[in-house]
Formats: C-alpha cells, structure tokens, sequence
C-alpha cells in the first residue's frame, strides 16, 4: 500500500520523501481504522499537488525561533511534511528545553492529527498537535458555519507499549458520520450532532448535510456546545491566530483548489522528566484505574482515549497486514490506471 | 468585602498576604457573577485554614527547574497561594523563553481557573490553567465516579480591553447547575448533564444529586461524551500525573477535611510575540467575526467566551460595586459572628 501511495504521488510531482511521509501517514489512520484519513484521502491529496493548490516539493522555513519556540513558514507543502518539520523541531526543542512549541502557517491538511503526537510519545515526551480547518461547524448559537472542527491531539506512553492517546476533532461527530447515517437510509441521527441550514438542532442526517452543519461538542448551548464552541476557538488561536495563517471562517472551504489552505497548525512536545519522577508508571496506573471502573453496562467496559485504535491495530496484525472494505479495490484500481501506477495488491478480497 | 474576607482567613490563621490573595481571587469570580467560585466558598476556606487541612502559612517551593519548565510543590497551602506563585514563575519564564510550563503538586482548591489566565494575559501573554479536582463525574460507560470535573483556562486580550476568555469543567455542566434546578422544583433537566447512581443517563435531578453524578462534557457517548472524557483525562494528565499529586478517584471526596487535597495543577504563559506578529490584532478580528456571524436566532446573538462575564462586570460597575443575591447577607453575617469579625457593609439590600 506505501509503495502504491508513494508511487501516485510521485507520479503527480511530490518529491519522493515527501510522498513516503504522506504514505506513512495514511496507513497510520488506516492501521486504527480510520479509515476517513487513510488512502480514502490520497486521490484529494494527488489532486492538490497536481493542480499545484499544495507544492510538490520544498523545504518548510523557520521564520523566528527564541528560547523553546519556533514559528514556521510551512511553504505550502504537504501537511504531512510540514507536520513532520515541525515535530522534529518540537522535539528536539522539549529535549533541550522542557518545552518544545512550534507553529506553523502556510500548511495543507496534515491528516490524523494523532500521527505526530505519536511520533512525540515515542520519544518519552507528551506530545499535542492542534490545526484548524475548512469551516463546517456552526459555533454555539449562529445560524452559518463560523469555524473547522479543529482537531487536536494528546498522546503519552504509559508501560509495556501502553498509553493514552487522544486525538478528537471539536465538533460532536465528523461530517463522515452524518454521511454514512444517510446512506444506511436512517432517518434520525442522535441529537447533538448537527444543525440545520438555520442553524437549529435537526435529527434530520438531510438537513445537516443540505445547508447545515455540524454541531461544536456537547451539542446545543443548553447540553454545553458552548465550550465546545469554545475548545474549537482555542485550537484556532494557537493555530490560525498564533501562526498568522487562514482563521475561521476565511478558510478556504473544504475541497476547494482555486486558492491555497493556509492552514495554522501547533505542535507541542512536553518532556515529562522536567517533572514529578515515574510519570509512565503513574499514567499507566491511571488508565488502568480508569478501565477498571465498574462499567454501566457490563457488556461495555470502559475504555480510555487509543483503545478503539489498539484494537484496530490488533486485528490488522492479526490479518496480516492492513484491512479495507472491499469497496475499496475498485476505487484504488480506478486511481492506478488513472495515473498509470502499478495497482496496489490485495491479499485476500471478501 | 476584600476587608471581610482578608480578615475571617487572618482570624483563623492565615498569613495576611495568603488572606489577600484569596480575597481577590474569590472577588474576582464575584465580580463575574460566579457566584459558586465567589465569597459563597470562603466558608470552605476558613474551615480548612482552621482544622489545618490547609496550611496557613509558608510559601510553595520548586522543586525542579529547567528550561522553561518548573516542579512546585505547594506545601498544602491555599490553591490561591500556589496558582499565583507557579502564575509569576510562567510568566518570567514565558518572557525568558517564549513559554513557562509549571506544574504543582500538593496544592489546594484555586477557585475560578480564569483568575491565573487573566493575570497572564494581562502581561500580553496567552494564560492557561488547569487542575484536577475532587471525582465528581462518571467518565464514558462507567457505572461509578472515577473523575473531577477538572476545569480548563485559556484567556488571552484582544484589542480596547476586548478578549477571548475560556475558563470551563470538563463535565457538561457544574453541580450547581443541577442543585438550582432541583431546588426550583423542576423535574427535569436537559439529558447529557447528569447520570444516575448507576451510571445511566438520566433526566431526573434527584437521581443525579442522589447517588448520581456529572457526565463529562458531550454527554452520552453516542453524543460525543467519551471526548469531553477523553478532556478531563487529558487534564488530569498535566496536573496530577505530571505533578506527582493525587490522581483521578484518589483525590479526596469534596469537602472531606480529614485527609489533605494533594491536588495537582498547570500554568502555562505563551509568548505571542515568538510567532506572527500581530497576534491581538488578529485575535481581536477573529472575535469581531464570531460575534458577527448570523445568529439562529435574532434575539441570541452570538457569544465568545468571557462574553457573559464583561457583561456582568460591566452590571457589578453600574451597580458601584459587587452584586449579591440578598440571601447571602444572612450567611455572611453568620460568618462574621461566628469569627468575630465586623460584617460586610451592604449599600442597598433589596
């Protein structure tokens, strides 16, 4: 699948590492089951760089560095590379540090937001990574979208390959969610998901994506959506707002390649030597306290933040290798002859 | 009221500049109309001082220190006492190095999360606090408490005084919330706010208040509940388990004296400056826009955080001075008696 993704990327101008970080990064979400950033994204990603709205190749700029922090010009590459760019300086920043803190402006959809904080964890550090986005939330009592969901992620390594790992967009549900609830032909989605094209709460998966949106976390303002709306706003000063890039609602709509991204995007590395000794241990024992609670349905134990994607991850080893919906071969199969790519192979197709 | 306050704390103990701070920071939320982080608790405070499960005196000591970072530990005294030491170690350290992250243990309830953000933002600086709190929620599918409400700050100025001001639990709604509409006789309240003593969702503020308890930020998880956990844990992370403090369901049952709090909480102050230039500027159309955006209904405009806030300062200042309900001049009277200190002055009692 990395030699497939790499090899379409290529193909349209990326520079080859550049195009084998995207492809480390998409079966990073697809390896967890999410399948929303995995290879269901390349075709959005060969299109950006092939129509020259994302640059193929390049080096991001450090516009300003003091003390713990760096403020990156992201050159209008990948995501994933200026993602990556800023990581390493975020790490390199805690070691040295305590604290590592980067931003970055002029970036493009960096993908699982998750994949960089775990590239932190795995350096003993607690690592965070925030971005804004194209605008599909309405904030807590407006009748039109005003910001992206605006994901942001935490991640630390407990004990024996354990750990916590967060990694959330800020509105209640992803657009995808409403999407599949409509194709499936439900005809109600929970309350709290979405609103709309006025802006009002709607049960209707129609209503939200005709026009509507979705919905801040907690929903409406009397169930909280207010410090979802909130949350959401934080992640757009740390990110539009610190790195003088796009913000809120000037962000260029989703899928749209007439103007560039300009995405902000912060990235975050703490190291936690700096503090109390055992930290691992502590977090471990944490989470383990939290699984154990006493479930509210004992069929349903309680999980912490990275258990869904541990399990993912379980069942693609045990498949040996990564798993996909059968509807994926054809679309795959589509893009290789599109750009002339040897197609990817499938062990076994269901 | 400053008056009253500094002198019920001195009378039972407290270091003269201990009791000064805590009057500010209990004015502070007052002030704001947050009236459950306001005088209502000073009670809580005396008691404390006075049974010793808060110390009285002494000052808070670091314990490591590199980089941008510092350790703390609080010494068991007021939370006030140890949010503003770890607040002016953040913010020399954020001028030094474009960040200071500092973490304590062994401190203290530290009343309205916003009071140590504001002091940041007021130096130019973005302000962030956080601390882990007494287990008052059930996270995601459990069947019992195993979390605070853990309450999050983020504030930082625009331009004229106008700023964006975050200071929110983690749980969708505060307890209070729950006791007010119980006490008012309503039968239900809004699903997502609370659970019964089994974990369920439920609508019934009795079931809550009776065994029951909060449910984290998102309510259910179908609503988008296990994030608003995923928060909360994500808190709990860099206070308690950073800090070496006690940790999620270990943390002492609210208002038990007989054990002390060994509450763990971070200060984080950012430097603007390090990244694009221009940030309040920017900050400040970033605001501008959101209240601007079409309200869903014409008679709610759009908010922004701290919005409710500066207009209930603004109500405190037309009013010359602080606003009390009228039942509260009973209780501090009783205070007052009790400690043998001069009442509050009251101008006008309605």
């Amino acid at each position: 699948m990395k030699r497939f993704m790499t090899e379409c990327m290529v193909k349209v101008g990326s520079n080859p590492d550049h195009a084998q970080q995207l492809a480390d990064l998409l079966t990073y979400a697809d390896q967890r089951g999410h399948y929303s950033h995995g290879v269901n994204r390349l075709h959005i990603y060969v299109r950006d760089v092939k129509v020259n709205a994302t640059t193929g190749d390049g080096t991001p700029k450090i516009l300003k560095q003091k003390g713990c922090t760096a403020w990156v010009d992201g050159q209008n590459l990948l995501g994933v590379v200026v993602g990556n760019f800023c990581t390493d300086l975020a790490i390199k920043l805690a070691k040295e540090h305590g604290v590592g803190w980067v931003v970055a402006n002029g970036s493009n959809h960096f993908g699982a937001a998750g994949y960089y904080s775990t590239r932190c964890a795995a350096e003993g550090l607690v690592g965070m990574s925030f971005t804004n986005a194209s605008p599909t939330t309405f904030p807590t009592r407006a009748g039109e979208k005003g910001i992206g969901n605006n994901p942001l992620s935490f991640i630390a390594e407990g004990e024996n390959g354990d750990g916590f790992a967060l990694d959330m967009a800020c509105s209640t549900v992803a657009y995808g969610k409403v999407e599949v609830e409509r194709r499936l032909g439900h005809k109600t989605i929970p309350n709290s998901w979405g609103v709309d094209s006025n802006g009002h709460e709607t049960t209707d998966p129609e209503a939200v994506v005709n026009g509507g949106g979705l919905t801040p976390l907690g929903g409406h303002e009397a169930t909280g959506g207010y410090k979802g709306s909130g949350i959401a706003m934080m992640v757009e000063i740390i990110c539009g707002v610190l790195g003088g890039a796009a913000i809120g609602k000037n962000i260029r709509n989703w899928q749209n390649t007439t103007v560039i991204a300009n995405l902000g995007q912060c990235f975050v590395a703490v190291d936690p030597e700096c503090f109390a000794d055992g930290f691992h241990h502590r977090l471990q024992k944490f989470i383990d306290e939290t699984r154990g609670l006493k479930p509210a349905d004992p069929k349903l134990p309680v999980l912490v933040a990275g258990d869904p994607e541990r399990a993912f991850i379980k069942k693609s080893q045990e498949n040996g290798g990564l798993v996909y919906p059968s509807t994926y071969v054809g679309n795959l199969n589509d893009l290789a002859n599109e750009l002339g790519i040897k197609p990817c192979h499938f062990d076994k197709i269901h």
